[in-house]
């Protein structure tokens, strides 16, 4: 058994999910609503960090620089002062302001980064799920960030077939058995369920007693030890 | 005897002084002569510079948002998009095309930057100097970084007053004993003499044999066993 792969869900699995930082998607949609929609505005948003990944990483100054070219793209090269200035400040407001890694995450990710590749798999808005990510500092152990609409088992399979080797040598890490769990199973993968403090109990009930892909780890800690058996 | 903080030159010490980035001072101040003259405009940079350096450090990617925020400051937030735009590719320019150390930098800097406090400490215009230290990767080993118009004797003493326990406790490594090593010992400093591979017949004449507070070094790898000899 080879695995290449590593998923990992964000919210409750790395970090809290408590951390608001001032500039919102709804901010950044209202200030470019002049010059693009909200798709368009996202999907260039997306396409500029692609190009820019192998020079600037997921941290938070290169976000920040994507951020206004962003802007300079959408409004031919007009953007609003406004804008840059706000850009500028969200930049800083995240630098001072760090979002914090659950215990045992930052070595967790750092050992498990050095053999397989690290792909961030989340719900929630573009925006705020990078600047969390660039906040945490946890960015350049990631070789790539997907923030999906849906988290089912084609998405999973479609996501790491793109960023993996297919879901067949891919693990699943996270806190949630309806979304980081069930449907990475469904789709082939290896599934590792990593439980919040808080677990509510309809999840608990949905557990799938001994399948053979998943396991039940009491920290994220005992991850990489967990990957590393299966090959 | 305590040593504190070292002072380093930059072109043909820590690297070859031969790149050249397309964003030149020229170009910046022409861009932003609408808006500043040329020493507000310097200032302005070395301004938010010294401002953002605790959340930025000296990196390509903190040196572009720091270009933009001055282009914006300037302008009461309506700098031209050409300039943002033309800033931005600046930025990219630089994290593709590294400036290369010369052999044994890296080494002896990491290895000096654990125990002294690192000040770089050079003539030759702003941008294109920071551009080069962003663009070495050097700059997060750096605790301050002086842009001087004058390499004498009390340069070197207030240099060293402001970033470190002052010019006794300092030493100051360079490839020119015209401008890195006389001045500074006149000051009251210890200085290495690291000569480049070329050096003038002029220079040679000059050298202070016996100095007490001088060191000639064949290279910058025995810098930190030189200045550690001397506490």
């Amino acid at each position: 058994m080879r695995i290449t792969t590593v998923g990992l869900d964000a919210d409750d699995t790395l970090w809290h999910n408590e951390t608001i930082f001032r500039l919102t998607q709804d901010r950044f949609r209202s200030l470019m609503a002049p010059h693009a929609d909200a798709p368009v505005l996202e999907a260039k948003l997306a396409e500029v960090e692609r190009r820019n990944l192998r020079l600037y990483g997921y941290g938070v100054k290169g976000f920040t620089l994507s951020m206004i070219e962003t802007a300079m793209e959408l409004t031919g090269n007009e953007a609003p002062g406004r804008l840059i200035a706000e850009l500028l400040a969200a930049g800083r407001e995240m630098l001072s302001h760090p979002v914090e890694p659950l215990p045992g995450v930052v070595e967790a990710l750092a050992d498990l980064s050095e053999t397989y590749r690290l792909v961030l798999i989340t719900k929630g808005d573009l925006l705020h799920q990078e600047q969390k990510l660039a906040a945490s500092g946890l960015g350049d152990l990631f070789a790539a960030v997907e923030i999906v609409s849906e988290k089912d088992a084609s998405t999973y399979a479609r996501v790491f077939e793109r960023h993996g080797t297919g879901a067949a040598e891919a693990v699943m890490a996270g806190n949630s058995l309806r979304s980081d769990v069930l449907p990475p199973l469904d789709a082939g993968c290896w599934a590792a369920h990593i439980p919040y403090e808080i677990t509510w109990a309809h999840e608990l009930a949905d557990t799938p007693e001994g399948h053979p892909r998943l396991a039940e780890l009491p920290s994220i800690s005992v991850l990489p030890s967990w990957v590393r058996s299966l090959a």
